[in-house]
C-alpha cells in the first residue's frame, strides 16, 4: 500500500491560493501558493514589441522566471552573479512564455510586449506548474489594466491556462508531487491544459524507469482532475 | 485529403543511414542522417566525474549539442562569438544527456565521464531526435574502446534508445517532420523510447491549437513505429 | 512651510514591521517593511570560508542584493539575463555586507560562512537601509540556528546593526525618504548606526547643490533618532 | 604620542603636482600625483548623448576607473581578462562620474558627451581623491578645447572641485591617507568638495570601531584644509 | 638523413580534396581535406554591411573559425560554453578574413556582406591553411549564386589565395606538416599567397630555436611550390 | 622620390629611450619609447605556474597587453566594460608572450611564473614592437630582483630579444612605421630578433597589394638594422 510522505490521498492536490495585487507597480501580481510552494508572478505592460513583429501591429508575451538563492534547502548561487541563467531556468521560462501566448489571441493586444515575471521565494516542488497557474491570472488583471488605460479598446478574451505535475510515486500515479515525492519519483510529468480540456504542453521524463502508455494516461487522467480545480480556484479569485 | 510536402505517407519515415567511424579522434563517432538532416554524434571518454559523483565509484553522461552556423537555411550568429548558448541550446543538450544516461547504469562506467557530442552540419527537421538516435549507437562503440583499452572489465549492457518527432500535420499525425512539415504543424511532439517499448521523454507542445488525449495517443502509436524502424538500423549497424 | 509627499512630519518615521520565520529554508530569514518598500532578508549558513581565511579558525559574512524585476514603479531587466550585476547593485551588496561585519566578532563564528541575501519585492525608497535593518535581525536568528545544530558552542554577543536615510527635501532634514522624497531631495544621506550610538557608514551625496557641515550634523541628529526607533523595533522581534 | 608611518603631521597632505597635457590625443590630460599615487585623467569629447538624454539639447558627463595590473603591491588580474569590472571598481567611477556633473552645469555643454578616464599607474592609497582632483582640471582643459573647435561657444563656468581622504588613525585625524595608514586606520572617510566650501560627497567607513559625530566633525575639519591646498593649486596648474 | 613521421618526402604535399556544394542552405560549401584535416568551409551572403561601411556601396568579407570539440585528439571545452572564443580562434579567423578580403575587390560587392565560416571537423595540423584554401573556392561559387539571385550584375574578378604550411623539422625545411610534424618543429611557418606569385601573409615562429634568413627563404620557395599544387586543385574544382 | 610623413629617411628609427624603475612595485618595470608611442612594461614575479607544468621544476612565462581608452586618437571602449578582450589584444599578447618565452630557458626560473604587462599609454604606431623591446629589459630586471629575494640561485643568461615593424611605403621599404604611415603603408611586417641575429616572428601581412620575396628581404634587412640599433640601447639601459 503505497503512501506518500505528504500523507495526501494520490488524487489529492496540495491547498493552492492566489493572491491578487500582491504587490503594487506590476499591472498584474498575484503570489500563487501551491503549499509551502509559493511564487510571485508578475505581469508587466510595455508599449513595443520585438524587432520580429515590429509594424505587425500585433503584441507579444515573454517570460522570465527566478528563484532566490535561498528559497531553496540549501542556497543556490544567484544567477546574476553566475553572469548566465542555467539550463533549467532558460527551460522553464520558455515553457512559461509558450504557455501564457496561448491564452490569448496576440492580435487582440496591439503592439505591446507583457513581460511575464515568476520569482520563486519559497520552493517545495512544482514551480513551473505553480508560475503558469498564477500567470494566468496576473495576466487577466494586466489586460484589465490595459483596457482601463486606453493601450487596447477591450479586453481580449482568455483561454484560461493551468499547470499541474502528476508522476509516477512507488508504482501508483499521484497528482500535484511536492518536493520530497518529486525527488522520489519515477515519473515526472508536466501538464499544461486549457479549460476547454485542451493540452497545451506535456513534458513527461522517466526518471527510475521507461513508462508506459497506460501509465501515461493514467498520470493525464489525474492531471485533467487537477487543473480543472485549479480553473475553479482562477475563476474564484477572478470573481473576487 | 492530407499531403505532405514532402510526399511521404503520414507513418513513412525519411531515409535514414548512421555511419560508425566517421571521425577518427572520437572513442565514438556517428554521423547520423535523417534525410537531410546531418548530425556528427561522438561520444568521447574521460577520466575523472564531476564532484556531486566523486570517490561513488560511479561514472557519468552529459551531452552538448551545437549548430554549425550555416546547417540553417539563414545563417545563425555562433553561439561563441555571442558568448552564450540560447535557452533551446540548453534545452536540447539536457535532453539528449537525461536520455542516454537512461542507456546505461552509471555504476558500471568506473569514475568516468562520457562526453556526447552533438554537432548538426544540416539541419532539416528533427536534429534532437536524430542525435539521439545516433548518439545511441556512437555510445555502444564508446563503451567497446573503453573495454579495450582497459577503463572498464567489461563492456556493460546497454538499453538502446531512440527518439522520432511525430506531429499533428492538417489534421492527422505524421511521423517523423521535415522543417517545412514542422513549420507548418499544429502539434509538435518528441519522443524517447527503449527496445523495449517503454518511454523514457514525451514532449509535446501545441502550437496552434491545443490537442487532445486522442490526438495524443495516436502519436505515441506512430511514434513506436518510427522508433521501431529505429532499433533495426541501429542493431544493424553495429552488426556491421 | 515645507510639507512631505507623504504628509509625514519631518521627523517621522514610515510604519516599520519586521516578520521573522518569513521562508523556511533559511537559518534567518525576516521580511522587513518600510511602508511600501517590502525586503526578504535570509542568512544562510554554510561549512568553510573563502580562500583568503582558509586555516584561519575565523568566520565570513558576505551580502548580496537583488530587486524582482517589478518591484519598481517600470520593470527593469532581470540582472541574470543581462550578464551581470550593475554598479548600484553591487555598491549596495558591499555596503550591506561591510555593515553586518560589523555586528559580530568574525572570530566567534568558527570557519563559517554566512550569506545575507537582501531581495526586494516591492521598492519605495530606502531599500538598502532596510536591507540593514532586518538582515541584522535574521542574522541573530541564523546564530540561534547554528548553535542548535551544534555548529558554533555558544551565541556571540551580537552588537546590533540598523540604518536610514535621512535628506534635505526643499530645505528642510527630513527622515526616513520613501521614493517621490528621495526623487526630489536636494541631499540624500544614508547612516548604519550602532545601537551604542557609534557610526558604522556615513554616505551623502548632494544631488542638486552642495551641502554645509550645519546640514550633515542636522541630518545625522534625525538619523539618531530613527535608528533608536529601529533598535527598539529590532528589539521587540527578537523577544516575541 | 601618534607617529604616522609617513612621518607627516597629522594635518600634512603629501606632495601633490599635477602635469596638464601629459598625453596627446584626449582633450584633457592630466597626471595628478599624490606621493607616490599617480593616476593619468583624460577627459575625452564625443559629439552625443546617451539615449536618456536625446534631443534635451544637454550634454552628459561619464566616468571610468582601471588601475594597471602591478599598480599594486601585488599583482592584481586584468579585469579585461577576468570579464567584468569588480565591484570597488564600478563604486569608484560612480563616485567620480557624480562629482564631476556637479562641476559644470550639462546644460551649458550642448548635446555632448565627456569621457573621463582615470588610470592608476601606481597606486599608494588615496586613489580615488587623486582622481576626482586631477580629473576637473583635465576637464577644465576639454572645455577649452571644445571651445577652440567650436563645439561650444563659450567656455562654460566651472565649480572647481576636488577631494581628499581623512581617517583616524590611533585615535588620531589625520589627512590624506597613503597606503600604510589606510590599512591601519579605525575609520576611513573620503570628502568631495566645492571651492566655496559645501560638500558633494562624504562617504566614511567604521573599519575597526565604529566612530562618533565628534570624530566626524574633526575629519571633515582636516578635509577643508586638505582641499583648501588642492583648490590652490589646480588654481595655479591652470594658470600655467 | 631526416625522416618524416608521415614517410612523405620533404616536398610532398598530403592528398588534398576540395569537395563542392558539401551542405545544401550555403551559397558556397567546400569540404577541404588535407591528409585526416577536414574542413567545412561555408560562405553565406546577406545584405548590408557593417556600420563602418554603411552608404559606402561597398561589401565587406569576415570570417569565423571553429572546432568541433572532438575534432583534436582529446577533447576541447566547446567555447560557446565557455563563453568566449579563445586567442587562438580569434588570431586564426582573422587571418582567414583578411586573406580571403584579399580575393576580391570589395567595391565590387555591392551592400552585401559575405560571412565566412571554416568548421573543423577532424584535425591533423595545417587547419588554418586548409580553410583558407577552401574557402577561396567556396567564395566564387558564393559569387556565382549572388550573380544568379540578382545581388551583383557580373561575378567580380576573384584573385585566387590559397595557403600552406611549412616548417624545419630536423634541421629540414618540409611541406605541409601534419600534426606529429608539426609538434616536433623547430620552426612553423604559414603562407598565404595569390596565383600569381605575391605574398599575402607570411607568419613564422621559432619553436625551438631562432631560424636565420636561409631557412626562410628555403621554407618560402617550398610554399610557393605547395601553393601552386593547390591552385591547379583549385582550378580544376572550379571546372567540374 | 618617396617622402614619409615622419619626414624620416627610409633606414631612420624613431628616438628610443628606455626608463628603467619607471613604477615602484613591479619586480622590473620599463618606460619604453618609440617617439611618441609609449608604453609601460612591468615584470610580476609570483611562485607557481599554471597546471600542465606542476611538478615539472620549470616556470613560466606569460603576457598581458592593454591600452588606455584615450591612449589613441579617438576614444576606444574599455575592454573590462566590453566584457572581453578583443582579437587584436589577444593577438598581440600571445605574441608577446611567445617572444619573451623565447628570451631565457624556463627551467632555470625553478616553478614560478613570470607575468608581462605591457600597457600603452600613448600610441603612435608599432605598440606591440615596443612592448617586446621594452619587456625584455624589465626581464631582466626581474630575474635580478628575483636573485636578490633567493627565489632563484642566480641570475640565468637572457637571450636579449627586440622587435621592430618595418613595411613598404609608396613602393619604398621604411624602418618603424609611426601611425600615420602605418595606415599609409602597403605591406606591414612586424620582426622579433634575437640579438644574434635569429628570428623569433615574422609576421608580414600585404594591405593594399600582394608583396614579393624580395620586398620581404629587403624589408627583413631593414629589420635586422633596427634591432641592432634597439640592442644597443637595451644594453646602454641595463649597464646604468
Amino acid at each position: 500500500m503505497m503512501k506518500r510522505p505528504s500523507e495526501r490521498a494520490a488524487d489529492q492536490m496540495r491547498q493552492v491560493t492566489l493572491t491578487r495585487h500582491y504587490t503594487k507597480h506590476a499591472e498584474g501580481s498575484v503570489l500563487v501558493e501551491f503549499g509551502d510552494t509559493k511564487v510571485i508572478c508578475t505581469v508587466s505592460v510595455e508599449a513595443g514589441v520585438p524587432r520580429f513583429l515590429r509594424g505587425s501591429g500585433q503584441g507579444w508575451i515573454t517570460a522570465e522566471y527566478g528563484m532566490l538563492p535561498r528559497s531553496t534547502g540549501s542556497r543556490m548561487q544567484r544567477e546574476s552573479s553566475k553572469g548566465k541563467q542555467g539550463g533549467r531556468t532558460l527551460e522553464i521560462q520558455r515553457l512559461i512564455g509558450r504557455s501564457l501566448r496561448a491564452a490569448v489571441d496576440l492580435k487582440t493586444l496591439g503592439e505591446n510586449t507583457l513581460y511575464i515575471d515568476c520569482d520563486v521565494i519559497q520552493a517545495d516542488g512544482g514551480t513551473r506548474t505553480a508560475s503558469i497557474t498564477g500567470a494566468c491570472v496576473a495576466l487577466v488583471d494586466a489586460l484589465r489594466a490595459m483596457k482601463q488605460r486606453g493601450a487596447i479598446k477591450k479586453v481580449p478574451e482568455v483561454q484560461m491556462i493551468a499547470a499541474i505535475s502528476v508522476g509516477i510515486y512507488q508504482g501508483v500515479p499521484v497528482l500535484d508531487l511536492d518536493y520530497p515525492e518529486d525527488s522520489a519519483a519515477d515519473t515526472d510529468l508536466n501538464v499544461v491544459m486549457t479549460d476547454k480540456g485542451g493540452f497545451i504542453e506535456v513534458q513527461g521524463t522517466a526518471e527510475a524507469a521507461p513508462f508506459s502508455a497506460e501509465d501515461l494516461n493514467a498520470m493525464l487522467t489525474l492531471a485533467r482532475k487537477g487543473t480543472d480545480e485549479l480553473f475553479a480556484l482562477q475563476r474564484a479569485a477572478l470573481e473576487d
